[in-house]
């Protein structure tokens, strides 16, 4: 009954993943975009092909029992050749639309969930979207329902003037759909927060403690696990929102709901995604059982693991460019025994995703420059 | 400065170490004895080779940084020839000696450290065994110097009658040398202990907390850390011995000593071992730096990380033989959302090591309860 799972995407999810397949004995394979990928480097089986070429998805799907992703790219057409085939897709293509089309997600968390949402409409063209900012007031926020990631494909509008760039800009769509543009309100949030849960075939789901994530143009930055002043109540009514999404949508596998927090409190959803999720890398360190781990084990149809936190705090900050990381390890390690370092094995270019580092503890102050200066000290850019 | 660490032999050891390589960016080369051995599944760059063969360990040796175990059997004369090379091996031949060699071991350390043995006397042949036994009083023990493992090499002689077997019985004796035979005093021991440490090039060391091990039929099957009763003072003379075996033999790497206790609370020196050992996969799941985390910090020359629990007991329990391990975890994931599960990747054998499991929690009983039940589950042999 050795499973094996199929990666399609090689980036450092698909890395991470590979460390809790070690001790699950599940037979991991790769379908990498390109050579010499960060998770290239840590799998025994390895096949480059593209993601969008029907052949090279299909004689690799052949070769496991189930295929999981690094990212949302994959067409969705293709995805359902694959399951029409007899092949298991984890998460399944009639869920992972609602994490690659944004316009989909709104339509679909509005109507069966009535899901905190910020305005939204959906803008045919400019003029649409003149008329939404000018029934809601200005500036707005405009994005695209697909391609988009990391701040790339939402644009701030500040005036109708600047209705027309959406509808211009061209955007890489990799699942092949037409890109929608949606006006959405600019929700004025105090802060952002993540709830990630884990769901198995069967309907069993376990979900992480609530996550506040801390954004840097656009790309995340650091996290803080559990939320500080969260209240039990939001707490449990945010975990039961991302759970209830999880199960409508027949999620398998991780759903990471991204949410803003408004002044008086209330949240409203952000995006969706459905792999390991950035907000939840504190978990390899800070949890009983990672989301790596529990991701895995959802895709296997097996027990999931506890999510709950082994600190009372954990603090993830990303390393965003850098140099040297390996060798910034001497210094780092030296001053800081507990410090939990992930490297991605990607070339430094600046701002890209280069690792993360953990810390945990009981003082939230202290576990916070911990995991904080490691980062910054990482991503030293002088010589 | 990403480092490449080549590993020699792709048991389990080999297979672990290749986790926390992922989070450091260390790039894992193995030299495996065969094709699809338990680590090979998991390692991007395998070669197959004998660890005999001296052109298959040279070639493998050219392309890495630095080179270390996952056994003690690589002919010494091999090794040096590497260093001579100019090729880095953690630990050297200088130190490893020392665990391939019970006899050269025995003479090291009572002359440099006086350290606590069983009564032993190197012993020739077959009249010089029934002298030191007649001597010391039967039954004693006798081993053999080299090739010994999980109770393999040792005999239990319970008078000159049987004297001879030691040395008529012949032994695979990878490494290459001449077997000598050691007699040694029959310790009437109240338990096993086991103190791990790791050490850098520089002499920078950190020691895991004793473990108390218990074996059934030579073979370790349970670990509980911290030893339950062990004195503040106990447990810092075996670490201040640890320390400095590993000091004195100038291990670079992990060092476990292994060591019997006396009904009187005193301890003798059973054996060495230098590279991640049974008796400290608890710290996988219950340290803050895992054992084959610090091998490789070591082996590379990080600075080491936090050896100390994160839980007030850890009990790993081994799975001797079993069947449909994969399939166990079916019930024992949802059974116990806690428990921690390596497997190996090995086919099933009576006996054989195929994997542990890991719980840790305030209470011993519980704790203990937890992972022997899960361990015992998955060996059940009966469909």
């Amino acid at each position: 009954m050795n499973q094996s799972v199929g990666v399609i995407g090689a980036g450092q999810l698909a890395r991470m993943l590979a460390a809790p397949a070690i001790g699950l004995g599940i037979s991991m394979k790769l379908l990498a975009e390109g050579e010499g990928m960060s998770a290239n480097q840590v799998y025994s089986d390895v096949t480059v092909g593209d993601y969008t070429d029907e052949s090279a998805v299909i004689n690799f799907a052949k070769t496991v029992d189930v295929i999981t992703f690094d990212h949302e790219h994959v067409p969705t057409s293709l995805l359902r050749k694959l399951q029409y085939m007899g092949v298991k897709v984890s998460p399944g293509p009639e869920a992972l639309v609602y994490a690659q089309d944004k316009l989909a997600m709104r339509e679909r968390l509005t109507k069966t969930l009535d899901a905190p949402a910020p305005k939204w409409r959906h803008c045919k063209d400019q003029n649409e979207l003149v008329d939404f900012g000018n029934e809601i007031g200005w500036p707005i926020i405009a994005k695209a329902s697909r391609g988009g990631y990391d701040g790339h494909g939402v644009w701030k509008i500040a005036s109708p003037d600047e209705a027309n760039v959406p509808f211009e800009e061209s955007l890489d769509v990799s699942a092949g759909e037409k890109v929608q543009i949606i006006g959405e309100e600019l929700v004025d949030f105090s802060r952002e927060l993540s709830a990630i849960v884990a769901r198995t075939p069967s309907g069993q789901a376990v979900a992480y403690p609530i996550s506040e994530t801390i954004q840097t143009d656009g790309v995340c930055s650091q996290t803080i696990t559990p939320a500080p002043g969260l209240s039990v109540e939001q707490a449990t009514d945010i975990t039961r929102l991302a759970l209830d999404i999880a199960d409508d949508l027949g999620v398998v596998g991780l759903l990471a709901v991204e949410l803003m927090q408004r002044k008086d409190g209330s949240v409203v959803i952000n995006e969706l995604a459905m792999r390991p999720h950035n907000t939840g890398h504190w978990s390899i360190d800070g949890a009983h059982t990672s989301q790596f781990e529990n991701h895995l084990r959802a895709v296997c149809d097996l027990p999931l693991g506890d999510p709950s936190t082994r600190a009372p705090w954990t603090v993830m900050t990303n390393v965003l460019g850098g140099r040297d990381l390996n060798g910034g390890l001497l210094h780092l390690f030296s001053r800081d025994p507990q410090l939990r370092v992930q490297l991605y094995g990607k070339e430094p270019r600046p701002g890209r995703k280069l690792g993360h580092v953990t810390c945990y503890g009981e003082d939230l102050a202290d576990v916070r420059e911990r995991s904080e200066s490691a980062a910054k000290y990482l991503m030293t850019k002088t010589l």
